[in-house]
């Protein structure tokens, strides 16, 4: 019984949202996957949304490009907070994904997650701070993360002071 | 047992295609309207698709806004043709509904119609093409329907010679 | 002690979500209301993120215009969820709103709700979502909610069906 | 005589649409391809375009790039149904060849399908879709076809199952 | 046989450019107007445009809103000189005109001028300037056009320099 | 000898910025307004450009519309610090105006302000800080405009707690 | 005494242009060329710019990335037929090169050319229909160009007929 | 104490703007570089900024992507001038970086320098015109930077009319 399910539109999306997956296992959060589309397979996805509540699931990720309808259609089938996250296109600078996503009609809410890089971890960021109202642990964990994110741009800074920014760049440029 | 079958995201946007509804009764074609959402009536929209070729329905036009959801809902559940008319919104200038609706991923296609004023007419216009493929009849209206078109261009053309462009546009103000 | 706490960055924005508080007190749910600006008033928008929390506040709605950094910075201060609500502008058809609130980076999650009328009911609808999570009973009055919303269609397909599109169309005209 | 005509403003497009000779080549549709331009050659474009219905072709699919205004030349030309399919360029995110497709005036419709990798395989399946309204055959073959697909999908979710996320993305980048 | 030719997509385009007809009478430069669809009376535009050098036009001045294909179908029939002037619309902010206009393949030039306001007057002006690079009157007259609008300035500096900004402001806000 | 040069690109534009006039007073900055094109009279431009510093000029504020070169054609003549206000247009959301300001190429720079209400307030306040980094006295008085900005908020929170929501909104509506 | 002067932003984008100076050479017109920006040279421009008729030039092109500024500022200096060629950036899909060339004001036209490859063709292009309006020799030798493209695309289509589509795009790809 | 501060809301921004750090030691400004995220580390973000006038800054530059609210951010804790220049991104053509710092609320001024390869540049040379207020000796430095540049474009002439355009452009791809 996963606390948080993820579904895909199709498994090319999967190493897109990676981040996603190594958070919530940083943060020790039971989750599942499942490549489902909104329009090839309609039904397996009404099936797996509507019986995702009863399922014990708490939240839903869904990911999915283009005119990116698959968390509009989850949230169709269920009350469960449903986040989505759009996967970029190319086709005008990915805003059909965007806008796909965000421009849900009332009565029906999903949550929009960034487009790019960060949707992945900020949907498994986002889903455990749902998780957190009612979980004080993960409220717990939540705040560690984020001091531990500021202590690495403060060793950057002192890094960055040592070096000047002439080698930090040349550093970063091999890192890379 | 309609050849067409209209299914529109709410009632308001009945009077934004309602020129689709005098074309297809200009063209003696039978057709029925059904309000139903994707998101907020996905059951009833999914029987309304599933069950419309069973019913004799030859053609499917769908009308929606926002995240316009429903003409690519519609498509999951039904290998009949279906158009998809983006009613204008504000947001992105109208980009999130025309980018719902063309995007649609490969495997389940949706034929996008315009935005705006032209959306209602052209879709039952195509709709009627789609008839003509296998009814000589139709062909035989449609071809009358241009050539109406065409002269009514012929007519406006000789009053603005004998008018003169000022007093033209004067009367074209006029008769707004 | 509400459960909700909502923050706009101007008392201008009020009106623009009010359904969010019209539906927020159908539900019964408890929430507050604090105008509070990013820029212009940064540290009591500090103090009020940063404490919601401990003042037992289980998620925010935040709704901002322009290049609005009100969620993202609410959201700077706190690991509860974040629900940002783009307030619709008129440059770049509203895109400024809604690519500034969308668009978090990696580490600090928002969850972007529509731009224009669905935003304030969206929002509601989410935040009622996140609290259902371990509330059953708000899990069943959004079950109802949206029975009733499906129910409300189909009345409306009644009266189409008898009246006929023409009348219709010319009675939603008049309601107008 | 060929069931649909293809015609490519470019020869050059040919290979961004030959998911469409391959699905077609798949359903048994029997189809030809011409390169002819709207603006380069618009006398052989509107000679092909309107003896097309005469020639005994059902459907029309026109490709095009940038300004893309061959689909609508060739609309302007017959009232068989034709699906226009941009061709992606770099200029405005490809919107010019979304909208220039997509906005036809009111009397000529075009059938806009999706930019990008779907473009060429949805204006097969919409192609064939229009036959088989008056061909079951066609129905048929389309139902496996989305039967296939729904199929396949399953089988990768097994994969993902038995392998886990992490297994399966290095194997989707080994598989590239 | 006038010196420039214009043609309109539709005679609700007419006011919308009637500042052509102005500044080419103020010029007196001689001209006529036809109104003819490039969709919907694509013989008479064809005809039109490839007689157009014959009749012994000098220039085309071609407007069109939407997915405004006139102007580029017009340069199809004709080597003259044909500058597009895109007519606003409410979708994607009216980028479907410009980029309809201004993205012609290459070999067919289109010269696109300003949506909006300016799109009329300029495309008059523009039409003299190429008329003034065989005729020096013309350019005469251009250049006491340029001096006249510069010494309009002066007037308004002066004005504004007596009057001061608020005054200015409240007579501008009257003289509407 | 004023601090502050305003140049504007049309009379019409006046209004727009009228709040950069009514701060500029309330700070008791000295300035002066000038009309003059870019491109209509690129000749006084350039004088009143290249001139400004000798003048005793400190910072230009330039606001134009449309293509709105304005801000640039000034900052080519001058290196004094240049503050770019874009006009609101029509086309493209006004994204003519924004990009056309904030896109210089390297070597020349403009400071963009926003488009829309904010563009003349921000304008003077972004005037008068660059004064204040070698004048004291306006440091100062930014720090109590900034202090009232806030207090006015405070006032706006202690009303919406008094009159709840319903009863503020209302009088809103009524106050305009 | 060149027929056409060609002005450029800066040298990196004469590589951009280069099929203009192929087909002026093609055509037999001559031409010059210049770097100078409106920004970083506003007096060589400035005087390039006023001075062009006097040197017998007919006709101005001028291209220019990000805001591009420089066919306007030229405009600004002359009553002779301006072409702007818009160079590709990667900022708002290039749309900052297109709408700043394009919203040109009322009173000082330009002619904006395509963004991307077609751009120096299509200014070269037009150039040659100007002189065409005076020069019986240019209008013939354009009508030979049209032919000739025409024809390559009748020789294309043999090609196809006779390799079919398969091997034609692998041809196509080896050609690369 | 130096002139100018720096920040960053990530460390791979750095080599983005690095022209920024080349300006400023080319006309001996003194700066240092931060890295401090408005959302990652709003604490440090907080009290750099609100102490940065007090420590003797006189100019602050902040670069950012994505929804880059850390300009505004900073903004709010200083009445300094702030320059903002958004890093590109791949979601809407870099609009959401552009949007997210252009469109402040009125009261909270920020500078928004380009997106692109020029931001960096420019916003160095942008906080030198502001030091050359009060500096005599900075604007003497920004004379000759520009009469540098100009001299440049001179060289590069010459050497294109002595090698003509075919030589000049391979050089330029063998430069590459």
């Amino acid at each position: 019984m996963p606390e948080i399910a993820i579904i895909l539109g199709s498994d090319s999306d999967l190493p897109k949202i990676k981040d996603c997956f190594s958070i919530l296992e940083e943060f020790g959060v039971s989750f599942d996957i499942t490549i489902s589309s909104a329009h090839r397979t309609p039904e397996s996805t009404r099936e797996w949304a509507s019986s995702a509540r009863d399922r014990g699931v708490m939240v839903i990720i869904a990911a999915a490009g283009g005119a990116a309808h698959l968390p509009g259609v989850v949230a169709s089938h269920t009350t469960l907070p449903v986040l989505g996250v759009p996967i970029e296109t190319n086709i005008a600078g990915g805003l059909d994904s965007v806008l796909s996503i965000i421009q849900m009609p009332s009565g029906i809410p999903v949550a929009a997650m960034p487009a790019g890089k960060a949707g992945g971890s900020n949907a498994a960021l986002f889903a455990v701070s749902i998780l957190s109202v009612s979980n004080p642990d993960y409220a717990m964990k939540l705040k560690k993360y984020r001091e531990k994110m500021a202590a690495g741009i403060g060793v950057k800074n002192e890094k960055l002071k040592s070096l000047g920014h002439a080698e930090y760049i040349k550093k970063l440029g091999e890192g890379k």
